[in-house]
């Protein structure tokens, strides 16, 4: 028996996402105004965001209605498959069950499209013309780069600048769909005038491209920010991806006893996980869930619970999260996907009630465990998604030492095409294992803000 | 209305390949051995290729079925989607119909797995442990690589020497899958070490590195030679691609008036079109028939129909196509798969009977379509693949002049995440247009060989 591929009919892609916080046990934590300490509402926010993705970002609605031209967009690759890797259960000689939701299948090869297409359609939907955001290695900007020449909106991305020169595939991506790709910092806002004004040299961090974006929205009437993970909304979208699997998980006549998800900023992670564990907090069947992090950017393990800002320039509201505080700046390993200081305050919030465990996995495990998985299944996996390949591959081996039959079911939350010269590296003996930057994150954490 | 896709369910993948063969006007010329000019039987195949794949090279069966363990395969991304394009009718304010077949969802990205996994499959089965191949960009070789970990079979690929160091990334994916990849022209052959006897630097082509693969194969009792097209059984492997489009346009309740593919080897033209030719030979619907070749490279329009070898060392025996002769270098234009001087011989034999006609077009205009595809559909096509966007979009156009609602229909062979460095030079302004090498066709078709 090789390889099973579990596929829903078209009909089925999910009529409404999941919110989560209509489930919670306690309340998530307001967002604040960091010169008054005071919450936000909507009103605060309307320069950057469109009013309905401000609406969902604050809604304790269980579900909402996925409108039907996002479901039309959706289409193009949607129901993603479920995957048995059987041959993968064979290389390891376990006697798990492996799963994997294989969301490379998108246009871009990530996940990311599951929000930018829902992005794209609110701003349009309200007449807005022009967007901006930011990106690392690329994975969002090309998502939203796809769904903005969808929607006939002009794209403007800040790509942080070692990215840009490291990786122009992503732009060449970008590009291709349109969008105007600038190297953040950039010369066109302050906040990228300040950095370079003290570092001519800087390349750049997502912390600082995000500050470039929201400071060309905010001054601007005709443009909005986006952002591709950490907000509640942009979770919210990505939970087509549990849903579907809930579903899958029925064809197969199966459920999962472990799930894994890398985390980043969290949206890939709580677009797969959160339904699963809505379920549970609702009275369904228990599932032990594992946030998979890099060692060397680890939030969740090694973070301060927190209100921090989520940019480096300290233009963003303040958020409660888990943080290695906002001028971290993490090594330059290859998983740009998780170089991010701060972790989405949902997942925060439900790591705090112990919803989930967090593993942390340095990039020379991580990377060994993509090629073992590529090899037996045929797919190679981003770099962020090896986290995740990492920790099933060792629950299966836990598996075989025990001798358990468990299921194991993980998200691969993107394909590697656009990086391929991480690999080569890999191969060639050149990829670096990164230390835990336990000074930098110390000294980051000294400068939180103390309000909240 | 948005793009609409038409996907089978997984149990209508073809049970069985298309030999066109069984329905040919006249039957197709043999092959030939280049020292006594008489056609060559199974046994001077046999140390090149595994036995069942020599079988199918003549058998005269229109149905050969497919094992099931290729099907299991096939299962990972097959059956492929069939999509209506209406962004890019809207985008093109045409009355016609768009639909293309969309080969990229495979591991590899392209249609190569298609044969790849066959191929490895009976070499499995015959125990062979080692094969040997070339490759030019890349997607042949990467294919090959991803079927052979799967079946356990160890692969040196030997890749024309310009894609080696300008297109590391599909190195990159076929070391990943464990294959040794080495720059041809080589040291490690007589073929290579002539080449770079008279040239130390040699860029290669794919007929020098055929060559090699041929010669290590040949000179090996253990390791048997693979090729990604031409050949009548790699053909026959890519009708799983006609075949569901078949199924697909039922779904659709729509039949194509126009099919169009792009044409190097011939295995993703013919694999998409031999089912529709078919069935018109037996008696059904016609279609017009479109074969798009590079201005630069242009084997069917300006070629010879006559018996030439496979590769410029001339190891292989003759084969009656059109050529532009073995020793035929062409330009650098960015489209690695359309770079060979001659065509499959089931591909020129119905090019003779006029069952399908020929254009040609230059790489600029593949690119500006290419582009046009992308903003449109979300997906970027390889430059490959440009050639026949280019085809359909052009009549597409003819439609919109006329007025017709024709059903326009293309194989989208392969996506350009591998490529994407073409289309950073493209919106650089840096791309070349190409002439017609007119002079280098004249001088290497004056050497065709005289027998046949």
């Amino acid at each position: 028996m090789d390889t099973v591929k579990y596929l829903l009919p078209e009909e089925r892609i999910p009529r409404s996402w999941y919110n989560i916080q209509a489930d919670l046990k306690t309340p998530l934590a307001p967002v604040l105004n960091p010169g008054t300490g005071q919450p936000i509402g909507p009103d605060d926010l309307a320069p950057l965001f469109a009013m309905e993705l401000i609406k969902q970002e604050v809604s304790q609605e269980r579900e909402i209605e996925i409108p039907e031209p996002v479901r039309d967009v959706y289409r193009q690759w949607r129901p993603s498959p479920l995957f048995r890797a059987r041959r993968l259960e064979k290389a390891l000689d376990t006697p798990a069950r492996i799963y994997y939701k294989y969301e490379g299948v998108s246009p871009a090869g990530s996940h990311k499209p599951n929000t930018a297409v829902a992005q794209a359609f609110y701003n349009k939907e309200q007449g807005i013309k022009k967007i901006a955001t930011e990106t690392g290695a690329g994975q969002w900007g090309s998502a939203l780069a796809m769904a903005s020449c969808i929607f006939g909106i002009e794209l403007k991305v800040f790509m942080v600048r070692v990215s840009f020169n490291q990786k122009p595939y992503r732009r060449g991506l970008m590009e291709t769909f349109g969008a105007t790709v600038l190297p953040s910092p950039s010369d066109q806002t302050n906040a990228g005038r300040a950095i370079l004004a003290a570092n001519p040299n800087s390349s750049g961090s997502l912390g600082i491209a995000i500050s470039e974006a929201v400071e060309v929205a905010a001054q601007s009437d005709d443009t909005k920010y986006a952002l591709g993970s950490v907000l509640n909304h942009v979770l919210l979208h990505q939970t087509v991806i549990g849903l579907e699997a809930i579903e899958q998980f029925e064809m197969a006549d199966d459920y999962p006893d472990v799930l894994v998800g890398c985390t980043g900023g969290g949206s890939n992670f709580a677009g797969f996980v959160f339904p699963f564990i809505g379920a549970k907090l609702r009275g369904g069947r228990a599932v032990d869930v594992i946030a998979v992090e890099p060692s060397a950017c680890p939030s969740l393990t090694k973070g301060k619970f927190a209100y921090d800002f989520g940019d480096t320039a300290h233009t963003t509201p303040l958020m409660k999260m888990h943080t290695l505080g906002s001028t971290f700046m993490p090594p330059g390993f290859h998983a740009g996907g998780l170089r991010y200081h701060g972790m989405a305050p949902l997942v925060s919030h439900l790591a705090q009630e112990n919803e989930f465990t967090t593993v942390s996995y340095d990039q020379m495990r991580t990377f060994a465990a993509g090629v073992q998985f590529a090899q037996a299944e045929g797919i190679v996996p981003a770099p962020e998604a090896n986290h995740a390949v990492a920790a099933a591959i060792d629950e299966a081996l836990k598996c075989k030492e025990s001798g358990e039959s468990k299921a194991i079911a993980f998200n691969l939350c993107g394909h590697g095409h656009f990086d391929m010269q991480a690999y080569l590296d890999y191969h060639a003996g050149k990829l670096e294992a990164y230390e835990y930057p336990a000074e930098e994150i110390a000294m980051a954490l000294s400068g939180l803000p103390s309000v909240g």
